[in-house]
């Protein structure tokens, strides 16, 4: 198979090309770049060092014989990119957000640009793979999901769905590694501003609130609004959403764990930790698992769920080639089951 | 005027001897260590290399001529160390939670640890200095408040006392530095383990929980129970607390703003910023402020409230000095005007 | 193939077990441990949480049937353990310091232990993959390099064989990431400590310079005393290795240029990089490159060559699994061929 | 004292801010930039929110009645714009790179730039306190510097004047925080590429090595080319210099601590260590000294010789107030005698 990969430069076309180099499906990588073509995507990337394939332009994308194309653009490039490959029935699997959110108002208010084709946001499935795996398989195009949602609701749609905690009581707490700020150098992510301390930003506003509200109501059919705030932390990579919700009535720890185990109990990314476990972000680095854990406070009747994720693997690459697996029914680990790397 | 600190091999105990060391009125500082007496603090402690004072005995603290007796020493120690000073009414500030709940049976419950004598307790001034002021004028003994309440109380005192805020929705993801774990090393703070990655520990059953809600009772005449977990951050000061609860009913913006101004107007080491600031706990670092700011979230009628402090300093040593400058009415800046180290 | 893992719970071990579980011609990996046998390994290495087996005993070892065992226990226990296993003819690589120096009283004053059997140390082959092929090949017991000779060996040699440089004016500037520390809290590696600074330590004492002075005399043929010193470095992986040297007469940038590829131009691990490129550890992140380069300064006729590599894996554990790969006559890139993990 | 800094908005200038608002003969302190004038530093800069004075014009600066004037604009800026001042005999501390070369044709090889007025350059005195005492305290003119030169310098000046080392021998490899690289974001020093990891950087042409090797002339009267080169370490603040040189003939240990105290016995910011000390870069964090330790190895008759600064106080702006103590006669470490923080 040949997949191709546009915006490669950036932190989630680099894991891509990553994963797919050493997907045993995958026989070749085609890398595109709309300002760089020509040049050595190595030159800049010392880690793939000896890479000597040229990265091509858009122009060649329009005749290459692709078997799927992934994109990691910025969100609003691939508004204006992807619809001649979706339309001429290229498989297509987008990492940014202009797909994912079925409401233009929506769009447009937390993203600031313009919305995409409906026709075309309509045709894309949300790629949480986990959840929504049969349309997967059928799917041409997949809206992949953001970091930040792939870590809040797989911790908590099960809950959701069985009518475990009540959906208006909702508050995520998530904290993210610097990689999520992408790899343009910036005020924020200056190693010495960033470096030994933390920060929160976008209070309340941040653009993957209404994707979490709209998976929650399509998915766990609730209807919900959601307290949700970031956090940038020291690290490069990881994912960690500590998540607090009122349990519905007379609900036990034992309920929680069996609900848990049912449904992701054969799910081979999906790690659930006994309760109250100590988990932390490094136990999945560079990895495709998302690893749980919850506790009950019998004193005020909340629970706390939580889970960690690599922003860049399960929260981008990694649940994308998983998805890319389900649509050719290859088997859903193929080419992600490395270990996560620790220390 | 003579100060002693017990304990001083610790963190705490480090920035106690740095900020006394500095202080105008502090004359001399005497060091007291129950295992390494006649040794000089300053082998191990190289920043402080050519400081030549011994360390002394824990017997001659009993005949030295003190003014003031700070505690740094472990949970538990103080409650067998420190009777004796207190009864013959030096001056005593305990940095550590032995004396803090006034209830025994919490005391150990929370600490897993007999609880000190009961007379003591009862005389012991909690040190949250911009909310106790006046008994701390008047006190012999102080209990100076935990890291993780000082971060807490502050940010939430003057809107639980206003009554802009639900009592019983208090939800508090605080997120630490490693330095609050201590100077024993240990499994948790190995830098290998700890380095580019995040935890949750003790989810639901931090001893700080009992503190805040005593100090929510006393202070803001609100019985509650709250919701309280705390992670590890890879980052060596700091403490951010982002605090999470619901509004009163009809309560703006610019409520809130207001009763946070008027309650801290005039406190030199409270700054507000406007609101959903993206605060970062490296603009306290090293300093005694503490930092706040919050967000209302109009959709699900929540408010989020945000301190930042650095955890020696505010959370610890830095206050217990504030604390002593209000018993001798030096001005409460006293020895703690050195600005944050930026970067 | 079954093979099996002394002293997994170490930061080598877990390595080996991370590497050998991916392994295509590995089915089967045994662990072995002195203290927790009959738990699990994964209680504490949360990272491959699910990892079912048991450690198993020392006892069980000596009836299980492997095609070879690695031993990454610490160094002075290799000398009590592996006699019998190396005896018997099965296939073994030990990754301490125990049988790599050939000289007995050079052991005993570097290592302040007592030397192992020098029948056995004669018998051991010292692995360095890319210079001994040969004889690791036909080897039984390999004694696998330290993570400081690796970085250092692999950048000088071609030099000093080849007459470049002389070789007594060799000084060694090392630079490791923590976890080079090992697995157990300690002072220096103590979070709160190690963070946001780096040390210098064992100055002109490393017990692996005897190691890279005997490698020398035997591989380019040169008796020499280096200068070495090493720095912890605030990171978790990593070294590199900055090394001064002065030219031998009339040499030239292409010389140096042209014996660097032409004594590694077909060796996959090594990647020779442009004159004075800005090499950073994390290019060879969680992979088993060596990376390389050099300047020559005409000012002073003094060279500069630099190598970076992953201190657990080219440095331990994955050339550990190259030598394996060479004594099985399996590609000796199996196995280890995953990208570096970058960012 | 009323005093003035250009170019407060980097790392030098917000140094310097701190130093001189805490200095107890300074009693106004006036900030100028020539792109935000009118702005607040404290939007940017949020550790000293609350800090009200508006950023001042150039222009301003024409008319203002200043004691002193402090300019730490980048390198190439204070060419043009400190003449004036220079000339009107106002006193002034330039923290840049362009009257530190005394020779035109070295500052514009090693800086690409046009070298300044040569009147102005000769007029320049070199303010590296500990050496240059004496010319400090007459000079209306100073070029502070640099912050490797000053981790150098101060380490190997003693040996190199007493003749205990050959100057042609010496090989500096210096190591640095990232805040050494400035405050404007670029590759380099974003997060997710520099945290975990360590680079090298300007092999052998670094701008610091002329001035180093000039002032190696002047205060040591020794004609050299040195090797250097520099790193960049995770960490935000501390310069570490290891520095290696082949000792003259019959030099023992207790040669080179004598000199060494001899030559730093009575300075207060110079800490002599014992031999072979452990340094670390946080032990001087925050403050003005400058630690040093050595090590002899008698197998190779090479000293190795280490120094550690901050590279923003004693690298930077501690320094330039340690030169204004001396211009006006203050006390040396007035302003200056911070502890450092630790941990």
């Amino acid at each position: 198979m040949r997949a191709g990969i546009i915006g490669v430069t950036g932190y989630g076309g680099l894991e891509l090309f990553r994963l797919l180099s050493g997907h045993p499906e995958i026989k070749q990588v085609f890398l595109y770049s709309s300002s760089k073509e020509g040049t050595l995507l190595s030159e800049d990337a010392q880690h793939i060092y000896g890479y000597t394939d040229q990265l091509r332009s858009l122009e060649q994308l329009e005749s290459d014989k692709l078997d799927i194309l992934f994109s990691s653009a910025p969100s609003g490039v691939s508004t204006k990119l992807l619809p001649p490959y979706i339309e001429r029935k290229m498989k297509v699997i987008d990492l940014a957000g202009d797909y994912r959110l079925k409401n233009a108002d929506a769009y447009q208010k937390w993203y600031g640009k313009e919305a995409p084709n409906s026709l075309l946001v309509n045709e894309a499935v949300y790629g949480l793979t986990e959840w929504n795996k049969h349309e997967i398989q059928q799917a041409g195009f997949i809206a992949n999901p953001g970091c930040y949602p792939t870590a809040t609701l797989l911790a908590v749609l099960p809950l959701l769905k069985e009518g475990l905690i009540h959906a208006d009581s909702l508050i995520i707490d998530a904290k993210s590694g610097m990689s999520g700020a992408g790899a343009t150098p910036q005020k924020a992510s200056h190693f010495a501003k960033a470096n030994d301390s933390m920060s929160i930003y976008k209070m309340n506003k941040h653009q993957h609130i209404p994707e979490i509200e709209q998976t929650i109501q399509t998915l766990a059919n609730v209807e919900t609004n959601i307290t949700f705030n970031t956090h940038l932390i020291p690290m490069t990579r990881g994912i960690m959403a500590t998540i607090y919700a009122d349990l519905s009535k007379d609900i036990q720890s034992s309920d929680v764990s069996e609900v848990l185990h049912e449904c992701y109990g054969n799910k081979p990314f999906i790690r659930i930790f006994k309760e109250k476990a100590d988990l932390f972000t490094k136990q999945v680095y560079g990895s495709n698992y998302c690893d749980l854990t919850f506790g009950i406070d019998e004193r005020t009747k909340r629970i706390t769920v939580v889970s960690v994720i690599d922003n860049l693997v399960k929260g981008a690459a990694g649940q994308a080639v998983q998805n890319m697996n389900v649509i050719f029914d290859f088997d859903e680990t193929e080419g992600l089951s490395q270990s996560p790397l620790f220390p």
